[in-house]
């Protein structure tokens, strides 16, 4: 199979969302299958987004005063053990180590699922006075569940993320630190990624495993389903008592501290995929774009063509990530295709008649709008497209989560909804598990989120009919 | 225990070496013991020195062509096995997960020693022509050693590294890459990290599990012992023939393809401390430090004494990493002795008077010398002296690796240099594994590496007396 064929290779999008999903993240090689069940292979295209993410978020997580730092992958079970509702919650899915160097363990490890037992042992250790507090801690670090069903970045065996665990002095700070924690969240995936959240506090049946409150930034995808793409929580004191972190306060009085945690993942490259791509392939908001600008030479053959063309990809070079395609392999047309497929903003073409007239050709990848540009205004005039196809990006995303958002008063219209539609659907909720599962049981669409943004859509849940207490969000989910 | 005894409570650096270096890893914060044996926690000030090495290495990286990628953390029993002298090397010193998501597993996975396996494996779905090579991949990722005998940073059961892994058409290519890394890893370590390097390549008794060539830099910590900072290795087609890594080349013909894989780990945290530290506790090079400079106001009570220091402390933090200390329940003495034991390379002091003569007081945590300046010129005095910091630092270990470099003509003289005065011992070598042995039977020093700068000492073997090869350098090792 040569090349050509290869990249026209990918399932049309309205007719099998997921194929379409699986056949972008190989083609445009962002990940590969592994031998090894439910592990992918991330390559260097998928990382460079990973990377562009840890950058942006890193940077704001400094500003807030956070600092990284390192646990331990593996976790004794008898720290997994300590917290009731959290090994209830991860125990199933855990890998454990049996064997080190040659002998049975006396002890099975598991690989972390996430390190709140961990994280909680060692600030335990190193907390002993309200001057030592607030303790802001993150590791950028693998972690395994063992999932039954996997797709690449969605849902595999291993992903990479963040996970933050700090440790306060007292509930309201603690809190405050949640929900700032989570606005850097929602400016990751807004302004870097182009995607608009919802954003609000996870049901009792949703939240964390141990924690008091979870809340999260919810994003939809181009087929109506939702994906969790970010998730803080409040645990008050529920490690901070069995994991011992006690603290004197000011008053010189001996208190348990308040603690929470947060974390995104390489889940946000699902995100960037299925919230943006088309039947060409991936689409990139340039922020987070490994190849912002690719300059392809049109007739490369002809005197001058190469050097002049690859002038220019320098030039651009200083201000924008650029890729200079001279392969002289490939036909332009080819090009063209190839890194659209693979989701560049912009493209740049020139010729010896564009050479002669001093122009190139810009083409953006969102809407395949092309003008000519003389060569004195094409840095200003990408740095203008580049921010236009971003604002662009988003609110196509925004525009249709409009389409995909709708109320319900009964169950049958949650249902129903749901089922022409996908996408969030609004109801008012009494606030019982009872119904929030019936709604899961009848729709297979657990409830997303309690949205900051209250509405009153009626006095009624729409599934009992009992006294509404607020409005909830429930929407099909990756 | 107050804090004020905490941080007098450094071994002597003479008298136990080893203590010292417990000691100031865990006093400075650098590192804590956690419950699993043998791994340790990375505290935010000792992650912040691998993050500074990971910057800085990372765009060397980048500026080469090489990309990073991400692969499994789990590599299946049958995938280790593949290549013989490799499986041999490490599978003695594995951790193996047997159980996964509640079951068994039907074959047991070990936690990467190392990727080769896994990479090789990768590599070949991705290599078909000539045009798909080179591959450049490298990730920053953790892995698991079960070693019996462990301290924190230099041999932990987990560490921090990053592995890079390339594929080439021509063996001529393979080595120069191996040898392009080993120089970025000398650049690291020299101008990063202020600790001279001696370059070469190990003997086949030395190098890594399934290499043709393994290339090193070593280095020479405080107490004479030998580091291994950085190794680099060419793989012939060692791995591309079990793992079928088979390309087209130019000629149209089917050919194993090259390889080299190279690595630096969290072990370089351990060498700055080795290298640089003394009596008061750590001592930072200006480049790697994660604060370059502390503001301390004396007499802080005093009227406007915080407000000029604070003022000073954001100017400097413009164009330096700054801390500003305004703890009011620590006297400047104990901050004094405090960020010195923490090893921050430049102090700047301001009380009352200094403020009224528009001046500040700097201190040098190398030298302790103190000087007065204008404040009109300490941005630009500030940034002269970190630099001259920088330049002694790396001069001091230079003069000490001078010192303790030896030249021996006999076995007796390689092990009474070592037990006079460790350091390295250079002598000539027949090139026979039995001489070796004898010598590291004897002294308990392995061969550091045959140098690039080669010397003839003399035309005989230092051990048998048989014709000299080459000169080889002898040292015990961390």
């Amino acid at each position: 199979m040569g090349k050509e064929d290869f990249v026209k290779e990918i399932t049309n999008i309205e007719e099998d969302f997921a194929q379409w999903y699986t056949d972008v993240v190989r083609k445009a090689e962002l990940a590969d299958y592994t031998d090894v069940k439910g592990f992918v292979a991330i390559r260097p295209y998928g990382y460079a987004l990973w990377e562009n993410i840890q950058k942006y978020a890193d940077e704001k997580f400094k500003k807030v005063g956070v600092t990284n730092l390192y646990m331990p992958v593996l976790i004794p079970e008898s720290l997994l053990n300590k917290e009731k509702d959290h090994v209830e919650g991860f125990a199933p899915e855990v890998a454990w180590v049996t064997y080190g160097g040659g002998e049975e363990l006396e002890e099975r490890l598991c690989i972390r699922p996430t390190s709140e037992t961990i994280m909680s042992t060692m600030y335990s250790k190193w907390v002993s006075s309200w001057r030592d507090l607030p303790i802001l801690g993150n590791q950028w670090c693998n972690v395994l569940r063992w999932e039954k069903e996997t797709r690449p970045f969605l849902r595999s065996r291993e992903f990479l993320w963040q996970e933050g665990h700090t440790v306060h002095e007292t509930a309201d700070e603690a809190k405050a630190m949640t929900l700032q924690m989570l606005d850097i969240y929602a400016d990751v995936v807004e302004n870097l990624l182009a995607i608009p959240v919802l954003k609000g506090e996870k049901t009792e049946k949703e939240k964390f495993a141990g924690a008091e409150n979870t809340y999260t930034v919810e994003t939809l995808m181009i087929d109506g389903r939702a994906l969790q793409s970010g998730t803080s929580h409040y645990f008050g004191q529920n490690f901070a008592k069995p994991f011992d972190i006690k603290f004197q306060n000011r008053e010189g009085k001996e208190e348990y501290a308040y603690q929470t945690s947060w974390g995104i993942s390489t889940r946000l490259i699902g995100a960037v995929i299925m919230a943006h791509g088309d039947n060409r392939g991936l689409k990139l908001p340039p922020k987070v774009a490994p190849i912002q600008v690719v300059v392809v030479p049109i007739a490369q053959h002809k005197e001058g063509v190469l050097d002049k063309t690859k002038e220019l990809a320098n030039t651009l070079s200083k201000k924008f990530r650029v890729k200079f395609d001279d392969r002289d392999n490939y036909s332009p047309g080819f090009k063209f295709n190839d890194w659209e497929m693979r989701g560049v903003p912009l493209r740049v073409e020139m010729g010896p008649r564009d050479i002669e007239n001093g122009e190139a050709v810009l083409v953006r990848r969102d809407t395949q709008s092309k003008e000519t540009v003389k060569l004195e205004n094409i840095e200003s005039r990408v740095e203008e497209l580049l921010e236009e196809i971003q604002r662009d990006m988003y609110n196509v995303c925004l525009e249709r989560r409009k389409a995909k958002t709708t109320e319900a008063y009964t169950l049958e219209e949650i249902a129903k909804n749901l089922d022409e539609n996908q996408g969030y659907v609004k109801a008012m909720w009494c606030g019982d598990r009872a119904c929030e599962d019936k709604v899961k049981e009848v729709t297979g669409a657990p409830s997303r989120c309690i949205p900051f943004n209250q509405e009153h859509l009626s006095d009624k849940c729409a599934i009992c009919g009992k006294k509404a207490e607020k409005m909830v969000v429930f929407g099909r989910q990756y």
